[in-house]
């Protein structure tokens, strides 16, 4: 059947009330999307993840697919329960889409650990004051501006016809009184008298945005928002969108296109908000893990997503705002730090900067925990900085994991079980509807701790609490009758084993780095432990389940979005972008996957430590 | 009536057998416009020209207007001919449109003189062989590239997103041996190797664009092409689209398109059939009038419009040729020579650079007439250049004449006149449709010789071939018996006038300046003659009639398209780049309309030499 063939097939959204007619064989995962409904999905919509359910509560709709039968009991698809990128509308249908499949925006960690800065930003603003033209100074426009600009020797001022365009209408508005925006030679905008020149700064994460918008003179931060990423509707993961990209051109586009509205978007709120008119942004910063800033620039991923991994460009690249649609000043730039390598990102040049990892005196370590882990390691005594990357997945996001979420309004995030049994804190103390990334790894250390499982992962039937469903055991959290979905909230052996693939990825990177940089545990004085799901872990559960190394709790710093706050300081100064540009070009690089002895420290990170012992003090 | 309401009218144009459905009340000259039927007009649609008439043979159209009144006779009327830009369609018309209205291809002057330049372009071509990535080496496909390329101390290269979009695609196909073309430190494109790199030169003028590309190695033209300025659809003259860009920003958008659409199918006719592909053209080089530098880059124009006549921007501007949508290197740039003034533009720059006017060893004019004529002066003594220009209207381009024409077939461009009457001869030896300029001058000096018309220009009512229709005294060129359009072809007492005031204006330019530089007129050892028409102009019939300076014909030269030679030479050379930024920084300008004199000496300008006699030799 072709898809346009018959009338418009009309779809209603149940809670959220919203309606789109759709051609027939449309699936309700996009006309989900169409109609601005956030309905999870983490694999992009290939009928894996299951984390699609929706209910088909009228009308009439396609038959369950192998996927549907994989995912769903016969009971659930017997209730009308379906996944929404499975099933295709054939009439008007009325869908429900159940709180664990929506789509909700998230607590975003944006505040940084603050550093100093000395702000000499690549734009700087010049007021000009001239007068008009007459028969007798027939000038142009622009020579007329640029000849008021304050001489400097040799400068040869330019500015493109995007740039020139509004001069003559706002220069016979201000009567001649001007601020020109300047990057050396080059004018990217002029504006009204007294008009300050403003930055903004972003980290483009897989799942959240940060933006912030900073005074170019001060350095003072006028506003900081968050956005979610809105290409997790194409897939949670990074790898899910890479394939998406790489499928073809369209899908490309497709990513390009809404993470640069969401950009536009998060700019122009933020300028809203601080009394900021758009021609006064004059420069930008970007920063992101390698897929995030290829995928932002439409830049090629293919080599990105096969081995070797490698990036297209790695350099800092410069491009005009306006060409990804991102209303600023007509000439303002992007600018996107250097990568390292395809999976050492931008990101990771941020957080060094911003943690001064590259500055330390001593040995120190620099961890951000996410889908994809980056560590680095300075040996300040050795002159060097080392980088890896490991794939740790996502279930420290809350992904993979059973009753796993991210840590919105209802997350669980603190676990404890004491003599009375299990208490739980929830994001915004709203009845608990799952567990974020810092909830399950204090629940799984509380159940290492208490001996519902053993040190090799297993979960002990005899242990109360611990249950049977589907012949797989499981451990209650919350019960049905305490939590706001209505169900169960457990931790299964499955998730248990999730955590133990995750955190002996990350122990294992961490180590392996440490051994392939000769350095001794013991030297290692500081570890930075940057992004969101890091500053809201408990660092004892994490030392507890062995996803960080046993190291004195005061050696341990939970420093925030470090890399939101290295795209502020790229942006402030000059020095520090050129600082960028020498740490990607110097910093070492382990493979850990081709590292001797990584699989086999994998293996052994799985386990969980017999008990916390810290080996110095 | 809303134009939209009722069902579309369907309009069939003759003979060319266009057929186009518009919404009722549209005109037809939009009509034909959007159907791309090529109708004639200069005033751009206003009603004032009267070039655009067509005969309505079937079909209901809206009744005549004052317009349609003062240009037509009842008779015309009663027979179906009307102004297309006046009328508009009540339903489904047939509309035959004369070849006198029709817009037909023009044959172009695209030869100049030839002048060395040393070639040194502003890209150059760098071969590139290198391996492709492993685990071991997982740079970039940039970094990869460009540490590849010759190491240049100090040398940091960069490429937009852009340029590194298509190279990992390529590099991989070409198994890592590329061509990068570079601009400085910026790379522009990446090509096959042994692709060399191609450069595009243009002069757009106001009725015609001439294109040239050229090989950026050795500077051999590859080919030469012409094309007519489509913005002739919105207004033949200068001023009809300054004002119709000034109406509305969509006039603008139109007027920039048709001209980049223009651009863009000029460059690729030219590189198919040099076998050239889009990504080796790597730098473009444009010239033209002040006003049509502005329409292309969507540059401000209301300035321009009114008085003091100010560019935007007189700056040599560099835009992104992508911007423009001119198909080529991703990453290449357009360079817009700069301009003078509001009324002498980057043509008078380049015909300055391609005449080597700035270096002449003693006092030299350089004039290209137009429907603007723009005139330079020499005086190497004091080491000064002046410009300035007058209005000398569209007369010598054929528009303005009763039977006036471009130089396209069919036009005459020689006429005698002798004991057995005139004799004419046609471009392309084709049967007599109209006079061009060259053919204008030409009649008008024979007529004036043979004292057909009087020393102030007044036809002789009692000399042969002179008769008088519609109170009007004309001279019969071409008697409808032997004429390509079955009408007579005369000259009119007002084609007279109008050639007095064109030439009166160019001949009190000329005179103004030498006087206004205290120049001696016979100094003055060369006279250079540039442009379409200065090149076909028959020296003598000029000098006859009081065109130019009563010098010896030895001190002239008529050199050709010499904008776009000099839209060449800066292509292929960044000494010549920065000589016309020089020269149009330095020259000086004199405006005539406020020069002393000037308004006397036009007056005495239109009368006629009671005979041409050389004051020296």
């Amino acid at each position: 059947m072709n898809p346009t063939d018959g009338p418009l097939c009309t779809i209603d959204f149940e809670p959220v009330g919203k309606r789109i007619a759709v051609a027939p064989t449309t699936t309700l995962l996009d006309a989900a999307r169409a109609a601005g409904v956030g309905v999870a999905s983490i694999c992009g919509g290939e009928g894996q993840c299951g984390r699609c359910r929706v209910v088909v509560m009228t009308g009439q709709t396609s038959a369950p697919t192998a996927a549907d039968r994989l995912n769903l009991s016969e009971r659930e698809l017997a209730d009308g329960q379906r996944l929404a990128c499975q099933t295709r509308v054939l009439g008007d249908v009325k869908v429900y889409v159940p709180r664990a499949s929506q789509v909700i925006e998230q607590r975003l960690q944006i505040e940084g650990a603050a550093r100093r800065v000395q702000v000499d930003p690549s734009v700087h603003a010049h007021a000009i004051e001239t007068s008009g033209p007459s028969l007798d100074d027939p000038r142009s426009d622009l020579e007329r501006v640029t000849d008021a600009l304050a001489p400097v020797p040799g400068m040869r001022w330019t500015a493109e016809p995007a740039v020139v365009r509004p001069l003559p209408a706002l220069a016979r508005r201000t009567g001649w009184r001007l601020t020109a925006y300047a990057r050396g030679e080059e004018i990217v905008g002029f504006a009204a008298p007294g008009r300050k020149p403003i930055g903004f700064a972003c980290d483009v994460g897989t799942t959240k945005v940060a933006g912030y918008l900073v005074d170019l003179e001060t350095g003072e931060e006028l506003g900081a928002a968050g956005v979610m990423n809105p290409q997790i509707g194409y897939g949670e993961d990074v790898i899910s969108r890479l394939v998406r990209a790489t499928r073809d051109a369209a899908g490309a586009a497709d990513l390009a296109r809404v993470i640069r509205e969401a950009l536009n978007g998060l700019l122009g709120d933020l300028a809203a908000e601080a009394g900021v008119a758009r021609d006064q942004v004059v420069e930008a910063c970007v920063v992101g893990n390698t897929a995030m800033t290829h995928l932002l620039l439409d830049l090629p991923v293919d080599q990105l997503a096969l081995a070797p991994f490698v990036a297209a460009a790695s350099a800092a690249l410069d491009i005009k705002a306006r060409d990804l649609g991102i209303e600023a000043a007509p000439g303002a730039y992007l600018h996107v730090l250097p990568c390292v390598r395809g999976f050492v990102g931008a990101d990771h040049v941020a957080m060094i900067l911003a943690s001064d990892l590259d500055r330390k005196p001593h040995a120190a370590i620099g961890v951000d925990i996410g889908t994809n882990t980056e560590i680095g390691l300075a040996r300040p005594d050795r002159g060097t900085l080392t980088s890896a990357s490991c794939a740790s997945g996502p279930a420290f996001e809350g992904a993979h994991i059973s009753h796993g979420m991210r840590a919105a309004t209802g997350a669980i995030e603190i676990v404890r079980i004491g003599a009375t049994g299990v208490s739980v804190k929830t994001v915004g103390d709203a009845p608990p509807v799952g567990l974020c990334g810092s909830g399950i790894v204090d629940a799984i250390a509380e159940m290492h701790r208490t001996g519902v499982i053993d040190d090799r992962g297993r979960m002990k039937r005899e242990i109360e609490g611990v249950r049977v469903a589907d012949q797989e055991p499981e451990f209650v959290i919350v019960p049905a009758a305490r939590s706001g979905t209505g169900r169960d909230i457990v931790v299964t052996q499955h998730d248990v084993n999730e955590i133990q693939l995750a955190k002996g990825a990350v122990a294992a990177g961490i180590e392996t780095l440490v051994e392939a940089t000769e350095t001794r545990r013991e030297d290692i004085k500081e570890v930075i432990i940057a992004g969101a799901f890091g500053s809201y872990l408990n660092l004892d559960s994490a030392l507890a389940i062995g996803l960080l190394p046993r190291l004195p709790n005061a050696r341990y710093l939970q420093v925030g979005n470090a890399a939101g706050v290295g795209a502020k300081i790229a942006l402030l100064s000059r020095a520090e972008r050129e600082r960028a540009r020498n740490i990607a070009r110097h910093i070492g690089y382990v493979e850990l996957t081709t590292s001797p002895g990584f699989n086999r420290r994998f293996a052994l990170s799985m386990l969980f430590p017999k008990r916390p012992v810290y080996e110095d003090a």
